[in-house]
């Protein structure tokens, strides 16, 4: 077994199986669509999945909309009208593209369905305030829960009473007619009602939270903009069938799934570690080190986790939350005498691990080898937050380049 | 299926065969030990491990000391002299008591072997120091070194080197007669150099990493105990046979074992989980949660752990690591909605987690339906460091009484 190999391997099929153009046309395939659609995409990967979805559906689509992030369309598609707008903070090109996919899905005949391709951005890039209210005041009741310390679930519960289009209110203006979502969660847990705001979805929220947290931070938004949040969002859709095609619950099935395949015996911790990064790769090193030691007969195995770790900054080296795993677990298992056949991988979905341009880091015992041939104090780039610069001198970095997708993290420990 | 009781079955089970006087007579039932045998016993745990070998082992015992700290000794033993001393900072009664027995060990008859009973707390309970050196300069050198920052490895070289018994150097004086050293362990990753100072096993230590340490740290001891660090400690023993008969990997075992009789599929991720209580308390609530979704087939499982977690104190409650542990699982899990049935146990082998009553804590469905139907607020316990007191609410807390052993912590989560 080539268990460095191995990792990458899996880390790779699993990648793909998550690309948005990948998992537009398996989706597709599955649903059944009437004769005409109308593709409405939103968000940072909005642009290859309706460029797939187009190509998978041919003629059949009768129009559509694309708006994405800034610099993230790549040329024409047949028959689509596509825009690029502000993200994180939307702005009025974002509020122009929005109304006029509006406007054009209202003068659509009653047997268009509508094909809705939503990915992570995409509560900023599909906007448009309800009447009486601005964009400015998005913008300014936004920062003020910001700095008040307002949580995103408490932001977001706003927000969605502010927009007409936010919190189910697109499929509920569009009530006559059939839509389908399909839906790249880049929100760890899947909570529908969370990904880009929930357009399409039963909003959870309502009225009364915003009334609360206005009161709770001390806010003291005009009465005009009060008098909007007194509205409520639908609790209800019927016409929206939503589909999750991507996420980091499918990132590691897949991984499971191939690490199986290749002769491991796979075991998923969580989907959702969420801790320091330091303690994860503190905690899968010693996995690492022990599991061969009690759990001899579950030998090869493939230990998988993903999520979102946190990463204190305190130096000003280069690096990302996955490559700071795999540095504290280099640096740990590097002072063992008796470790096992290993590899481990840490790595980001979209390619680019904090603001570098590898995807993540690969630790295995050859890497052990050369950081302790060289004698490379570790513990310097550990205390500078600089693992980019330790990864790439010992040749440990994966790099895939920017993938389009983002559904965080995943960390595959292989043991023989 | 009863994962509450199960999971406090293997926990007791575990710790029964790690408490002192168990492992002892198991231990005897293996070895062969000569017709004569005099019983050395150093440590919190000596008194019953003295015991309990006195009774197995009757008149073959020709006498015997026991050292353990005060209040540890719990009444005679036939033909042993009992002394109990200062811990953690020797004094001179266990000054004196360790040269009562090493003048004793010196007028045994040749074919008289030792049986020396090891345990944690033994490095301050047995000692003598070399020629020259007072227990006060043990003490100030002790104090410079831990005021200067230095860790545990620096201090333990520096007190070894100063010793007439650690080190290896109570196995080297009396290398004419044979030694089974009975080894109850109460440091992570079992370096038997490190337990008790290792008073009967060859010492890695070395009289240069003395002087490179009193450099480090700018010590200015005098000439007369700098001669003394000249002095190298034994680098081969042969005399002692050292055989570790209780540890976390010892409880961890037996646990694992016992899971598996009750029909879980048993995993065992650690012995030596030592990232902060919280960020551990996180992970395997999410492990409680996600590992249902992705390992169908590996249920009910039964996921195991050890170690010893650290806990940053910022309030004034009470409560301990593992009792820390288990209210984040418990503040996490309460806000799932779907959970399956599960346990979760976090407690120490000592029996006292923190300054408390408790062993430790136990979660599971029940606990978190009354938090939540109690409607308590589980955040302000844990910014409190107040777990104790909540866990002590609802019923959650293990309780065992001081157990005799300290072989760390382990957590349980059983799933089904």
């Amino acid at each position: 077994m080539n268990l460095k190999k191995d990792a990458e391997t899996i880390f790779l099929k699993a990648l793909e199986s998550q690309l948005p153009e990948n998992a537009v046309i398996e989706n597709l395939k599955k649903i059944k669509l009437s004769k005409k659609i109308f593709i409405l995409a939103v968000g940072k990967a909005a642009f290859k999945m309706a460029k797939s979805a187009r190509e998978y559906l041919g003629e059949r689509v009768c129009g559509g909309v694309v708006i994405t992030k800034y610099g993230h369309s790549e040329g024409k598609i047949e028959n689509l009208d596509i825009f690029e707008a502000g993200h994180p903070i939307p702005d009025e090109n974002g509020i122009k593209a929005a109304d006029f996919a509006l406007k054009k899905i209202e003068k659509l005949k009653c047997d268009v369905e509508i094909l809705f391709l939503i990915s992570g951005g995409g509560s900023a890039l599909f906007e448009k305030p309800l009447d009486g209210i601005t964009l400015e005041d998005l913008i300014f009741i936004n920062n003020s829960l910001l700095r008040s310390g307002a949580n995103i679930v408490q932001i977001n519960t706003v927000r969605k009473h502010l927009s007409s289009v936010k919190g189910g209110r697109f499929a509920y203006l569009n009530k006559g007619r059939d839509i389908f979502s399909l839906i790249l969660s880049d929100v760890l847990g899947n909570n529908l009602d969370f990904i880009a705001s929930g357009p399409s979805v039963a909003d959870t929220s309502t009225s009364k939270q915003c009334f609360d947290i206005v009161e709770e931070f001390n806010l003291s938004p005009e009465n005009r903009i009060l008098e909007v949040l007194k509205n409520e969002t639908p609790k209800n859709i019927e016409n929206s069938k939503n589909i999750v095609i991507g996420s980091i619950d499918g990132l590691i099935r897949t991984a499971k799934k191939e690490a199986e395949l290749l002769g491991y015996f796979p075991i998923v911790l969580s989907s959702n570690i969420t801790i320091e990064a330091k303690e994860a790769g503190e905690l899968f090193a010693k996995i690492c080190r022990d599991f061969p030691l009690f759990n001899e007969k579950l030998l090869p195995v493939a230990i998988i986790g993903g999520g979102e770790t946190t990463v204190k900054v305190w130096g000003n080296g280069i690096g990302g939350r996955c490559q700071e795993m795999c540095l504290v677990f280099l640096n740990r298992v590097r002072n063992e005498n008796s470790m096992r056949n290993f590899s481990f991988l840490s790595c980001g979905s979209d390619g680019t691990d904090g603001p570098t341009d590898a995807a993540g880091g690969i630790i295995s015992n050859d890497t052990v080898e050369i950081v302790n041939e060289r004698n490379i104090d570790s513990n310097v780039f550990l205390n500078n937050n600089d693992s980019y610069s330790l990864l790439n001198e010992i040749d440990a970095l994966v790099k895939t380049g920017p993938t389009g997708t983002n559904v965080n993290d995943i960390h595959i420990l292989l043991i023989e």
